[in-house]
């Protein structure tokens, strides 16, 4: 079959198990020949193919409404709903979203990209499909990582109670991003070898009848050990109790297995969850025996030997940088411990927790009690790191206002992904972290120039002892520069200048530093003195240098790689407000108040102008005429 | 005993239960008598009274550390530890916290207000004591309705994982803030029922040895049976498969209950629940027979009969009012219906409730989860209301940013206790929701002066469906002006001039507003003419004014009972920024950047210098003298 002609799913119902069988190896051998030029989420979708299949004959969407957790398991749904001929530009600029997308197809209800949030969605809309007097299923697909998310918890707890029409697919992959940890995962692992004991429901019963029979007070008795005989027999008697029909464990690359399941839960009434079993990577061998689950997003890859294609000679990556020089202060302070919420592989922490096992907390995907957990350690005398995405932190915002700056607790955050992060697009993009760090007491923030700046900032963040301090860092490598054997500690609240000019200063941080750099030396032959500065601190800011340069009146130019309401640039402002500098010239750039959709990073910002010949057409502009003398 | 001779919790070791009981019966006369004066949290703490004393008894604070959750049944433990002479000032500006405070015990180890938060912060506790190789006991204290928020859950998981030393008390009353909501609410009312079948235990044994000895297939079956009968004989069942010791249901108003299953679990290695049944208002009993929670948080009452005492003719309150709209909005409009974390009470909507039960969703303690609830029913073209307090808004932050923003749904927040809220304190000031909704893109936000213009605020948002609209107002009373019949939509971003003026231009919105009038007022008779502005549109601004204020190039002094740190006035100076009107000056006022404690709100606006007189001195210091006529 050619993927190309499929334009919706409804050929399915006509499939028999032998061309479904077939259909799956065609779109195994295409995602593994696409991704391999892409990359993009390739263990994840190997492992949905026949249970995607099934869905998709078993429900009729878009009426039924699939909706996706995470989403980044969606491309066969992508395929299945006519966009195969789109996959050369998988996560792309102006491409195929690697998430589900409304503006894509019909078939998308439902936008992701954060773990955790399908249960909650999908329960708004049994309301509202009850309140219609509908008829529809809504099927919620969500791993086992996912489930350990607390709004998960939230909604199974509501959808339970309400008895609402509901159809929670458990994708069971023993494996979330990295390995699951918690124990609902062993929770869950006695699930999973409950199938052993499958036939032993017969002797069951046989034993049961033997149990002599009795009256009064030992007849509930035995009534109550009856129904207690549920929990043995039915393996998934944890989301019983939770009000959930269970079917399950069901093999998730059998297709006979699944659509006996899925009919069945189908047609019940009442929440259901059917719990399936699923191989991440199924089908492609070196996927397939990925332990560290190396495969789980990935860049171009040679095919037979699934190879990773990569820029030879790369500078380290930022999470790297910031994990080994971890490492090195741990072996000299036992007070820091570090924390990851299920993101060892992401941040770089398996050497660290290789190195100190017992001072590397993965809590899973819960960002709000890792927060909190770090503050509590905090409490205690201890230095607690907590390695977190931009776009995660945004999960423990309430914990950072109301336990971690509000007790004023020492804290570290290593804010990973900050920034623009390019093909996972705008559901990743960490760029609100700056505006919602900055309005909180008590926070300190920081970003580095380069990646010798960055190990040095872990050691001032671990010499700080008056609060909670963050270090962001960008997605991918560093600059390649020179890394300082000693680490030092950076004066908090400092900048720094990196070029003198006394027409007109530019302050930023981080990514834009480069491009600020490149625009002040081109004005230079233009015969304009442009200072650039290093405000590393993004919180306290260099208040010092900022009297000097505002007494001068020069000309101000933030750039940051972070939204404008309410970030740095406004922080400046807000400085030269209550200083009464009202006569100063100050303009910013930065991230407009839009989503930034996926696309590298480079054309980003074009799209939002955050480049060196923007930077220098405004500094013209802001530049009097006078001072121009080119 | 007079309690205020107690100044730690030792003398307890040596206390008969005789004696406790009549230390549990002064302790509650204590607080039945404070806080007719005072007000303040009766009934969570006449629930707690020899829960707390059999917690300082059996444990050793500050060794052992007691983690409150949420924190407001925290007076027993206040008076146990030599703060009984503070009850005077409980709640009031200087006095003494209505939570745990850091600063006036070395026996309050961790603060709270927001719930769910205590078992991640007892966990990092005990991380880091395992970390020191030090062996005090670490002892939560967390409701059943806490229990229901998403990190409570995150927690659960993560600590039964780890098997660290933890000792859980789950203090159920069957009641949190309102009834309990959700299937875990089930689950512990099975344990409740279970106490029933503790006698059946020896007819269980006798029964099981009945069966019939077998061999081979069948002794597995046979041991596996036995097995489950854990699940018959342990009613904690579910809290022993997420790798919980469990103890219960136990007598939470019992001492000789309570001391077995404390001591027990006090020993026990690994982490263990002790499930603990208490009620609610024990021994005062207008409170015990509250049925509606009316007694959770009071104001001053008449001992003798319960009766209320409070200002009689007042205005109606916020919540009523905007309660009260959505009322009459539902009967016209069936796409309604409101959504609640566990706030029916707070919120005002028995009454909405009593008229359109299914129309109303109260989810329990699980923000995350009612965001993205709501958010899930608009995709379906419903057209949800989440009534929700400013404060706890924040835990639906990534919520927000991620699901309803980012997909631009028509999601309604009614964002209550905005700005600050006096007597509960730091924890619960709405005073970071400016900040964090005016940098979401897709964000509308508006703040009426009066309640006759907070309902047509509500009606301005269910006519709005470009994306998701918030009206935020302040807890308390409405100023008593008159209504409109017929509810009107207000154009989206516009303002409105409340009073003429021309040397100088208020932008200021809600509770501000009283404020700025008379300051201008007053300004007058010294020969001032200053402009106020109802700013009732925090985003998107009125652009078209801004532009005509600022081409007169007008002082401008924008104020706002919300932090100043990317605030509203912050967003004035962008909107100047972005135009460059370099040249103009605007002052700013607001919520300087630290947290504010509890006290009245009036005391709090003059710490904070939010004040007439304040207003003024800042606009004669802006107008230009030339134009001070005085």
């Amino acid at each position: 079959m050619d993927l190309n002609e499929i334009q919706d799913p409804s050929f399915l119902k006509e499939c028999s198990n032998e061309e479904l069988e077939k259909l799956a190896s065609t779109v195994r051998n295409f995602l593994i020949e696409k991704l391999s030029v892409t990359g993009g989420h390739l263990g994840a979708n190997l492992g949905v193919v026949e249970l995607t299949l099934a869905l998709h004959k078993v429900f009729n969407s878009p009426e039924d409404k699939f909706v996706w957790d995470v989403g980044h398991q969606s491309y066969i749904h992508k395929i299945l709903t006519g966009r195969t001929g789109q996959f050369d530009t998988l996560r792309q600029y102006q491409g195929l979203c690697g998430f589900p997308k409304r503006n894509e197809s019909e078939h998308d209800v439902w936008e992701t990209g954060h773990s955790s949030t399908s249960l909650s969605a999908a329960m708004g809309m049994a309301i509202a499909r009850d309140m219609k007097g509908e008829d529809n299923s809504i099927v919620p697909i969500i791993g086992d990582g996912a489930l350990t998310g607390g709004m998960a918890l939230e909604a199974l707890n509501h959808i339970g109670d309400e008895k609402k029409n509901v159809v929670v697919i458990l994708n069971d992959n023993e494996m979330s991003i990295a390995h699951n940890v918690g124990a609902l995962h062993n929770v869950l692992g006695r699930m999973r070898s409950a199938h052993k004991y499958h036939w032993m429901k017969d002797e069951m019963e046989w034993l049961l009848k033997r149990i002599p029979a009795v009256g009064g007070r030992l007849a509930t008795v035995a009534e109550r050990m009856k129904d207690s005989m549920k929990y043995f027999m039915v393996p998934g008697m944890f989301f019983e109790e939770l009000g959930f029909t269970y079917y399950g464990p069901v093999d998730g690359h059998n297709f006979e297995d699944l659509f006996e399941n899925l009919e069945y839960a189908k047609k019940t009434e009442g929440p259901v969850l059917v719990h399936v079993m699923t191989q991440k990577g199924k089908g492609y061998h070196p996927a397939e025996s990925d332990q560290k689950d190396k495969w789980h997003g990935v860049g171009p890859y040679k095919i037979e030997s699934g190879e990773k294609i990569k820029a030879t000679d790369a500078p380290p990556a930022w999470s790297d940088v910031i994990s080994e020089s971890l490492r090195g202060i741990a072996r000299k302070d036992n007070r820091l411990a570090v924390i990851t919420p299920a993101m060892i592989l992401g941040s770089k922490l398996e050497k660290f927790k290789e190195e100190f096992p017992d001072r590397l907390f993965d809590v899973g995907i819960a960002e709000q009690h890792a927060t909190t957990l770090s503050a509590g350690m905090a409490t205690q005398g201890m230095k607690p790191f907590l390695a977190i995405y931009s776009t995660f932190l945004q999960r423990g915002y309430d914990q950072l206002v109301h336990d971690v700056c509000r007790q004023n607790l020492n804290v570290m955050f290593g804010i990973d992904r900050a920034g623009l992060v390019g093909a996972d697009g705008e559901t990743h993009q960490g760029v609100f972290d700056v505006a919602f760090l900055r309005s909180l007491p008590n926070m300190t923030l920081m970003m580095p120039k380069d990646e010798n700046e960055g190990q040095h900032m872990v050691q001032t963040a671990m010499e700080y002892n008056d609060g909670p301090i963050g270090i962001r860092y960008p997605r991918g490598n560093g600059l390649g520069v020179e890394m300082d054997q000693e680490l030092k500690r950076i004066p908090i609240g400092s900048w720094e200048v990196l070029k003198e000019g006394k027409d007109a200063a530019i302050l930023t941080f981080g990514t834009t530093i480069p491009m600020a750099l490149e625009a002040s030396k081109e004005l230079e032959s233009q015969g304009l003195s442009v200072r650039v500065i290093n405000a590393r601190f993004i919180k306290p800011m260099d208040e010092s240098m900022l009297h000097d340069l505002m007494d001068m009146n020069m000309p101000l130019l933030t750039i940051e790689e972070a939204v404008l309401k309410g970030g740095f640039g406004s922080g400046v402002l807000e400085f030269a407000e209550e200083n009464k500098y009202y006569n100063q010239t100050i303009e910013r750039m930065g991230i407009p108040d839009r989503y930034i959709e996926h696309g590298s990073v480079k054309e980003l910002y074009k799209e939002i102008g955050l480049t060196k010949d923007e930077i220098m057409k405004r500094l013209k502009q802001m530049i009097p005429e006078k001072k121009q003398r080119a």
